[in-house]
């Protein structure tokens, strides 16, 4: 079973795998399962970028698409997550892409239901298919991640993206630094060393700037004061590297994480993350969906003779 | 016009055929109209399961689907059900799938629009695909309806599931038994008789279990007394007949009509119905649409002469 | 970039050129991308009509189809709209249809985003999609707009509808009269003449009603003092000419703008505009989409020699 849950699940080899996948993908390479298949995008937050993503995937991949937000559901009805992705397997899905707000939200699926899951992103949890999609730009940048420095900068202890980066860029090979304020560091994560923000600015290959989740903040971060005390204001990109480059996982707020002037300056890879999002997401379901295909051949092969 | 509102408009024929077809559309066989073909869903009530259920039969049947919720919709300007579907014939629609709050919603269009209508639930009133998959289901079990002992146990009173799978079961053979609180007994529903749980359950070759559906009534029904005291618990499991089988609409409330346990258990049919939903649909649009297909062949052989 | 954002923005043989392809359309004339293309429609205002107008005519097109609604996506987060099209543009999406509460939206995207942009209305300003189909509609009836008489009635100030129509329909060579409440009169629209309402109706070859926008307008209008003061009753259309034609863009307030007993008389039109609606969209979705088409495979060609 092909599940996608979280980065540290995954062996180097198989996230080589899947960027090598995702590489042939942008350069035109194709892949159509051998019958009709459904995928179901179970969205239980809103998100415009990775639901579209997603579904652009799945087009090009020439899957069926099942979109559900959970507005529209039976979740009203007070259904719980298990019995609708039940429902959902024995209605015809032959995979899940689930976005839950809470934490670990796969824990009552593993084992249980027979299609594999996608995790495109629970809680404060993981969000693995951004990790790709970020290691899949940098590699297509540098190469390798061998010796990289990259920093992360905000809010280290309620993000996704902080938590599953750190730990496969460290096991890549990377340097990773932190910075952001004090109350956002988390002594749990072990995989980056904090430093001041202009010093992780001005050493960084990769500098890369989290999103200030107003959403999820009690408390309205003070935005005008961030951008100078802790964001990419424009005097601190002069002093990046040469080759150096710009990432955010957007949507960006403007002038809050990266000064608006920059976020399509020449070393902002911040669109071209979102167009390489589509083809991680490709390799990604082809991974989940190749098996079945290949175990539903066999069986048919069994019925057969 | 092959519309499909209620039970009671189909002759034991139709339903046979109509049968046939979902379990050959089980077994693999597949039915494509000879044009690009389009079919609306409107769902004014929230619905992960019929919804998704339509939605799969569609896209198996190569048609074209147009999704349509209430909130988002010119219903906000106050345009009438009438208006609304002869809108969407004019756009292009071949048919439509309506899910409704209001019972009979169906009688403003009868004989005014020129496309088919399933009725995919009519408030209080009829829900006749998920009767066809109830039907699928028993005859996939016990090849026929004749002296079979069905009991359906629940709200008789408010549910479009009792009243028409009591009419169409007794009709076809079966002997109905009736089994819940004395509140939600249905005087004017005379398909079957109304006996205590235990006798039910333990005669039955089919415990066919309705949902209390909780966002209809205004007052919530006792849950943790209800399983006890007319729900499908452990010990009455234990005295079902050897081969009886368990039935649910869906979605199940967990230990108020049943105990949780017994979803999944051995003799339950709970996702199987599910299953069988997308082909039962599949045969109804099939029938809806292959005559639409056919005249419009013909018409325009008359265009052509 | 062929953009549509204003019917202003058109020349007559651009128009002329729309309405032949949508005509062909019509007749059964099809035309596919070369290669898997993408279409987002955005609508961050409620519509049944326009969005699944959209979305025939995108299907029929085989146009790979991306919906979008504002409530579930991350401008809840706050994100801008150019960051939502340029996400878009990233995500892989060939064009983007738009429909959106203030007035000529478009002016942030212009020049800024490569992708071509079709306004499906905004605000109170223009929705050229709606214009076009008016056209063909009319073309359809009289060949010609040459000294054709066309009188629009009711909000001249608020209408989208009337703005468009009147400015273009003057320009195509008919004479524009204009009917309805004082307050609603419009001093900056001089592409018509303000007449009583008995005086327009007789004297038209279109009588085109325009929608009461309750959801536009602070105070509801009197509705019931509407008909007969402005709206169309069974006593105007006695005097109608012999061959004069009834339009409204839909949806109709029934016994408002019209007798509801006229919305499917003989001389209307309103369900054929709706229907023109999926052709004049058809040649608009062309027209944006075969440049880029064209364009592509020229840089094909250039990175192959």
């Amino acid at each position: 079973m092909s599940n996608l849950l979280m980065m540290n699940e995954l062996t180097n080899e198989e996230i080589m795998e899947i960027l090598y996948d995702a590489q042939q993908y942008k350069l035109g390479d194709g892949w159509k399962p051998s019958k009709m298949m459904f995928v179901s995008n179970l969205f239980f937050e809103p998100s415009t970028r990775t639901r579209f993503s997603f579904e652009v995937a799945e087009k090009k991949l020439g899957l069926e698409v099942l979109n559900f937000s959970a507005e529209h559901s039976s979740v009203q009805k007070g259904e719980t997550l298990y019995d609708t992705v039940k429902t959902l397997e024995s209605i015809g899905a032959n995979a899940v892409v689930i976005r839950h707000q809470e934490d670990h939200f796969f824990e009552d699926l593993i084992g249980k239901v027979s299609i594999p899951i996608i995790n495109a992103g629970d809680g404060c949890g993981h969000h693995p298919t951004q990790s790709l999609l970020d290691l899949l730009t940098i590699q297509q940048e540098f190469g390798s991640f061998k010796d990289l420095t990259v920093s992360i900068h905000g809010d280290i202890k309620h993000s996704r993206v902080a938590r599953s980066n750190a730990e496969v860029l460290t096991r890549l090979g990377a340097n990773v630094l932190f910075s952001g304020p004090k109350e956002w560091q988390d002594p749990l994560n072990t995989n980056g060393t904090y430093v001041e923000v202009d010093e992780a600015i001005s050493q960084s290959d990769v500098v890369m700037l989290l999103r200030i989740q107003h959403e999820r903040h009690e408390q309205k971060a003070n935005a005008q004061n961030y951008l100078s005390e802790y964001g990419l204001t424009k005097e601190r990109e002069k002093q990046m590297k040469k080759h150096a480059i710009i990432m955010h996982p957007a949507p960006v707020n403007r002038d809050v994480e990266i000064d608006g002037d920059l976020i399509e300056c020449e070393r902002s890879r911040i669109f071209k993350q979102i167009e390489n999002g589509v083809f991680a997401r490709m390799a990604v379901l082809k991974r989940a969906l190749q098996q079945i295909n290949h175990i539903q051949e066999v069986n048919k092969h069994v019925i057969c003779s």
